[in-house]
């Protein structure tokens, strides 16, 4: 099946003939009709023919309710290599007849390499900041809304000083009035290099793409020669298609951030839509995404473990075309969470924090610090409680949000 | 309230103190904190901050989970005029947030009017098809991945010739290995206009535009030389901006037609996502799609009739800055179910058919001919049944598929 797409759905119906659905659906979301046409079309048309590749029934959900997992092979030559070719045609029409999901997508590597994926990855990632032997550390703006730009700067420098690796703007941060995209984009490239001479360390500031999509390739450069040294994109409300034309673009040579904003609409439900770890995980990184945000298991915005390991496994997994992207457990982050964090995700772990930094008795910059400690603390293999006696940030970080 | 949008959610929650969460909702999707803002800051604000405009508590769903319906307003100054912000704002991070819903979504008229709106609506397509006083037949080619420029464009011939007054592409092709965009686009209008020394009508041919986002202006204008009169657009996997920069664009003067595919991924749960007459109706006019295609509540694909006439509501409501648009029920449509459609959406109606023509037991210019009929009959106040018996397109197609 290399030159086919593998698409898995689990479909509730009250009719329990799979194997005609399936049919149905191999056919309609490819050449439309078969049995009507002429041998000779026929045999034409066979390389454009989805095929259905497996049918697994499953207990039926209550009487009159039957279930089955569904899986068809939509042949790669229907697609144009970009993704919303993809779900157009595999969860296009089909998304909207009845209880439906999608549930797994397997790309081959025939048509994943036509993609950019991560441009920078794991390890370029590390590059740029230098850090080859530690989790990294990620905050972000406490707000953007309504603020200025002298505010802005001075939050980014409280949280640059505290140690953190990169600082993310707040993804709603649309009105730009009173701190436009390149000045926001200046001031804080500045207060990043100032921070740096106390730290000793180079922070990344991801600033929130927006505006027209038409627009924005421009955008970008015109932010990169301001200084700008990643970038924040809201990737599903903007349309993944961006996100791919910014990773291949060779002029906009800086890591790319993906926020799930919306996500939640795609994959909440178990019975509709798209399982989380093929929009926050496969898509995201065939696109190019250096690293994607998605809800912690262990946060306020809570996502259950294993699924969260599956976005995680999609991002980081070995593969023949795509570099390893960063995945970034999010929401909800205090330093107490940290183990838990490192035993999940190991050293290519970001630790990202908004509240668990601005919100530290003794300021930003401790907030940070708490973090750094909290991960040295498990790199060493040392308790959290232990590494709290010598240090001062991370035991106020544990008395304020607890030990885990 | 003239410059907030007003957002409405269903939530459920283990916890039952609704106006907390409200309160978080208005206060983190806008300026993030609140009490411990300074006063002159805090004043400064105060024209940022969301506000709760209405909570109204649902009976519990269960023991322990219980449901409100909570309406957020959002200072329309938080926004860039873009339908990205708008969701990223209000159900980016809100979507990730457990059972929650959003339910509703008020434009105001300060907002609305920074957005395109349908360049043609309902009155320009009509002009521009010169047909003001029958609803309209719109086809659907039977299939594209795979097929030939030449059987596409005797396909085409085929359709124009029973008097429909669109034809759209199928909305997954998008291999045009064999056909590619402007031939099929030039070959399809002179289809058309042979067709139309036949039949004496017009016939508009909504293209599929496909391909990278950055290049979908450009590929419509060059498709628009080519001889393009309309194009069709999957306007959730692409994005809803990229309907909003085509419709803005005053070099592109053909309507746009909005093709429904993926919308079920986040209308389909009742418990998650956003409600359809949101996804199709309020944000596809606003953002100028002319005609919106959707599922009809008597097809093969089958929504609940009362969510079907809130999106043809939205689409088609007076409106201080947008035309009206085009509701199109689509689906398994064939012409029995003419009156039914008629009676749910009145004259101005799209009759949208895909296997209803093309299944006509004496061909497809026939099958086009039995609508013509239907609609004709309806208008005239006529049973189907009474015209069938002089017009055998009509009875015929009333046989394969019945009366209703």
């Amino acid at each position: 099946m290399e030159n086919y797409v593998l698409a898995t759905y689990r479909i509730q119906s009250e009719s329990y003939d799979f194997a005609k659905k399936a049919q149905g659906i191999a056919m309609g979301l490819t050449v439309g009709s078969w049995t009507d046409l002429p041998l000779a079309k026929q045999e034409m048309m066979q390389q454009h023919l989805g095929q259905v590749a497996d049918i697994r029934e499953l207990p039926a959900v209550y009487d009159n309710l039957y279930a089955a997992e569904i899986q068809i092979a939509y042949p790669v030559i229907n697609f144009s290599p970009d993704i919303p070719a993809i779900l157009t045609t595999v969860f296009g029409k089909l998304s909207m007849d009845g209880k439906v999901r999608l549930i797994d997508l397997q790309i081959p590597d025939t048509f994943a390499r036509q993609f950019p994926g991560p441009k920078f990855g794991i390890q370029g990632v590390r590059e740029i900041l230098g850090v080859q032997d530690r989790p990294l550390l990620m905050s972000i703006f406490k707000s953007g809304v309504g603020m200025e730009l002298k505010e802005l700067a001075d939050q980014f420098y409280q949280q640059a000083l505290g140690g953190v690796d990169l600082i993310k703007d707040d993804e709603i941060f649309f009105s730009e009035t009173y701190a436009p995209f390149a000045e926001r984009v200046r001031a804080c490239r500045d207060k990043g290099l100032e921070a740096a001479e106390t730290t000793g360390q180079r922070v990344l500031y991801a600033a929130n793409l927006s505006g027209p999509v038409t627009k924005m390739i421009d955008k970008a450069k015109y932010a990169i020669e301001a200084g700008a040294n990643a970038l924040l994109l809201n990737v599903l409300p903007y349309g993944y298609d961006i996100l791919q034309r910014l990773a291949e673009d060779p002029d906009i040579p800086v890591p790319l951030v993906a926020h799930p904003a919306l996500s939640g609409a795609l994959y909440g439900s178990a019975d509709y839509g798209i399982a989380a770890h093929i929009i926050l995980g496969t898509l995201m990184r065939m696109a190019g995404a250096d690293l994607v945000l998605y809800p912690s298991p262990y946060g306020s915005v809570a996502m259950e473990r294993g699924e969260t390991l599956k976005i995680a496994g999609q991002l980081r997994s070995e593969h023949a075309y795509f570099k390893q992207a960063f995945a970034v457990p999010s929401a909800g982050i205090h330093p107490g969470l940290v183990p838990m964090l490192f035993e999940d995700l190991g050293m290519d772990l970001i630790v990202n924090a908004g509240g668990g930094v601005h919100g530290h008795p003794m300021g930003p910059a401790a907030g940070g610090q708490a973090f750094r400690q909290a991960i040295a603390a498990v790199l060493a293999g040392q308790s959290l409680e232990r590494a709290a006696e010598s240090q001062e940030e991370l035991r106020i970080a544990l008395q304020v949000w607890g030990k885990k």
